[in-house]
């Protein structure tokens, strides 16, 4: 159920103090692990959160070991704090109740609202179903620009769960709303939401009725339907969204010009972009089988290649530039962009290994432009972390038991990646029997950071205090 | 091939230059993450490493959830710095090729020399078999303390990779020295290593011989046995010990006295320490059954319960505030205490959940008992770090996707434990399908540090460098 949209429409007349108090309220039940400034750090201004998409720290080895080899460092291991971060879950029918392992939905709430709710929920309470304000709303509310730029739809959970509220993911469009055949978490209908019942509609719908500045990804399958209760097609979502001021890109050429200072909302794919990397042959992780003889005959090695789709659209980094350009012109105050690399997570749980590698160096990409932007912008807080753990594994290409008992291979799927160092990697996905796809799983993601404060950071971090942290850094509190 | 004791001994006669440029030597050629030290900070005096073996993220993530709830902190979730760590190996016939994933011997060996290895190898260089000084022996010829204490026998892979040079970690005894059935790696013999052949003998000869101050643990098995060539059993490892210094204790009472400063070589199991959790009617993961009816039949949930075996023996935090004593007597230089907590990876390899949540918690409490030290001693650097990953992975306790498919389960091993806080958690062992053990895997691993100067480390350390900061900590370095 929706009903913050009309509530933050109409607190714009009220003064200041009333979002002072706000999230002091907010704060003070989801505590808080603050940077702390000296005098010497310049004054806090911009905040770029990229989120790597089921990027745990296995994705993480796994594309090392692949991007740059053992040896070598990706563009994050640069960055000068690291911390675990702490997914926390609850269960839908008892919030009390902890549930260990997330989806997109409610970890991407938490972060964006500093609180713990339930599977496949969009910044909305578990059970209860209230509406919980935002950071990105929360930074817009204070005058700063806001962007969110994504390799999923626009609609997908995690950049949802920083500008709409509905009480599941899968209404993503108008006519998702009655019900959608989605993986995961309940698939609920979103009547409740219709804004024919007070609500705020589809989560394409409240992107279109937003005031982020930059909206970058895919997902126009979902704003080419018409809005709610129109079927006749003449209003569709995309029409609402340039209504409300949007100027709408869908060519990535069009990310090299940079015409005026509007509301850009560039859809640059029906659903998810295209991935940058592939399998040689569409090669993906396979069910070990036996030979004739009943020998374990483990998968071929295959390489990775450039996926020619990809060529399409705009990369993550593309994008990320663009944002970042348009949301630091002249008489800014400052912003806050989230940053996700989608496909890390869909790609691993399709058993796609060259597609994670791809997209976590994609991720590595858009992080060295915001880590390029900082060195001019020294007042800019860059944060990498990831939403939960995914099923990839880095395990031996071949069994380190195979002297003793020859038979022994992973139950699971299993891929053999020929690293460009010219070694073999073994990566197991064996989470679920299940032919569509893996499970997440409920490990400590990581965290990184680089900028004004950041070493006073804790080494553990609860998911629910990346609000907090951004909060703190833009002074979104009562006492100051 | 082991000359490298003799060696050790000689030098002995010669000034401290010849060690300084031995230490240079290695540092130029394995790099290093120093240590800041500023004129704020007290001088570097001890270091304690302690090694949760197998210790990954999932593990912790598992262990904190159980032992203090999600919302919980773990001790180690307290310390001020956090980096991941690179574990590296290359492989025995081409030491240029690298290998994704490691054991405990390759590992230690890392971090205990600075070099990487193959697995199996025990502080030796892979194919030419050259022995490689450890950080051990240099604290030991710089006339610092040394202790090592472990949960395992102390001629297992990780205490020996600090203290012994031996081509293969099956070694362990004169018997294991002709050829050992040890799983993973080559199970191959070590007759290169006898005394009468110019080698230094088994590992439980080389700590029976070695300089090392306070040496606890397991493996009284190893030392019961003949020296090597003497088959009456007049002289066994224990006396050859004792003829070099060592007062022996085998009772965990003898822990409560601290009867004068010789050297203490402390066996208390005749090898692995009992473990402290077992599951409620030894109960572990279990693979995911069919009922009559075909549908799946997950297994029944269970809890905790503390092992009575584990009452016989020393728990970890014991033997670490006895050796903190023994280490830190009136007139000492400082010292260097390695700490392995090692059944986090021999119950996770049995797919024993209770067995490494509660070996992870003595972890924890040794660690306390080491903070606890350091804040009337700071000038001491703690750090805890894991050699390698594990199989386990926390997985949601029902699939994620049960409602469009019932027949989605874990196809490995899978345990559900009720946690203390009331909820149910799903770990999943399925990195391979041989009934006695799983797998390792190849993720970068934890590290956590406290003390003197530890914010200027790297957010990625290469497990190499673990002997680079100590050495460097100390000024073992020319340059001082």
């Amino acid at each position: 159920m929706s009903n913050l949209k009309s509530w933050l429409r109409s607190i714009n007349r009220y003064s200041g103090w009333s979002v002072a108090l706000l999230v002091w309220l907010c704060l003070s039940s989801c505590s808080g692990a603050p940077i702390a400034l000296t005098q010497d750090d310049p004054p806090p201004r911009n905040v770029i959160l990229i989120i790597g998409d089921g990027m745990d720290d296995n994705q993480i080895t796994i594309a090392r070991n692949y991007l740059v080899g053992a040896r070598g460092k990706l563009v994050l291991d640069f960055l000068t704090h690291r911390s675990a971060v702490q997914v926390l879950t609850v269960s839908e029918e008892n919030p009390e109740q902890p549930v260990y392992v997330a989806d997109s939905a409610n970890s991407a709430t938490a972060m964006a609202t500093g609180r713990v709710t339930s599977r496949g929920r969009i910044a909305t309470t578990a059970k209860n179903d209230k509406d919980i304000l935002t950071i990105i709303e929360l930074a817009s509310m204070n005058g700063l620009k806001t962007g969110i730029v994504t390799s999923a739809s626009l609609t997908d959970a995690t950049p949802a769960s920083f500008v709409a509220h509905v009480n599941h993911r899968g209404c993503q469009g108008p006519n998702e709303m009655l019900g959608s055949p989605a993986f995961g978490g309940a698939v609920s209908n979103c009547r409740a939401d219709f804004k024919a019942n007070g609500g705020a509609g589809s989560i394409a719908e409240q992107i279109a009725d937003s005031s982020v500045d930059i909206l970058l990804g895919g997902g126009m399958k979902y704003f080419q339907q018409p809005v709610e209760g129109n079927h006749s097609a003449a209003e569709t979502v995309l029409s609402l969204a340039e209504n409300n001021g949007f100027y709408v890109i869908t060519d990535k050429t069009a990310l090299q010009k940079n015409p005026h200072n509007n509301k850009v909302l560039g859809l640059f794919s029906s659903s998810t972009l295209p991935v940058r990397l592939v399998g040689k042959h569409g090669r993906k992780a396979e069910l070990v089988g036996r030979d004739q003889n009943g020998d374990v005959r483990l998968p071929a090695p295959f390489s990775c290649e450039t996926n020619p789709k990809h060529r399409n659209v705009p990369s993550l980094v593309q994008m990320t530039e663009f944002s970042l350009d348009h949301l630091s012109r002249e008489g800014d105050l400052g912003f806050l962009l989230i940053i996700e690399s989608a496909s890390i997570d869909k790609e691993s749980h399709e058993r796609r290994t060259c597609g994670h590698i791809g997209e976590t160096q994609q991720l590595n990409e858009a992080l060295e432009a915001a880590l390029k932007f900082s060195e001019t912008h020294p007042e800019t807080l860059i944060m990498v972390t990831a939403d939960h753990g995914q099923s990839a594994q880095l395990i031996p290409q071949q069994s380190m038991f195979l002297q003793v008992d020859a038979s022994v291979h992973s139950p699971g799927y299993m891929a053999r990646i020929k690293t460009q160092e010219g070694g073999i990697m073994g990566v197991n996905y064996a989470t679920n029997n299940f032919a569509r796809m893996g499970e997440h799983t409920g490990v400590q993601v990581p965290f990184y950071a680089s900028g004004p404060g950041v070493d006073n950071l804790d080494t553990l971090i609860f998911q629910t205090e990346i609000f907090s942290i951004i909060a703190n850094f833009f002074g979104f509190d009562p006492s100051i």
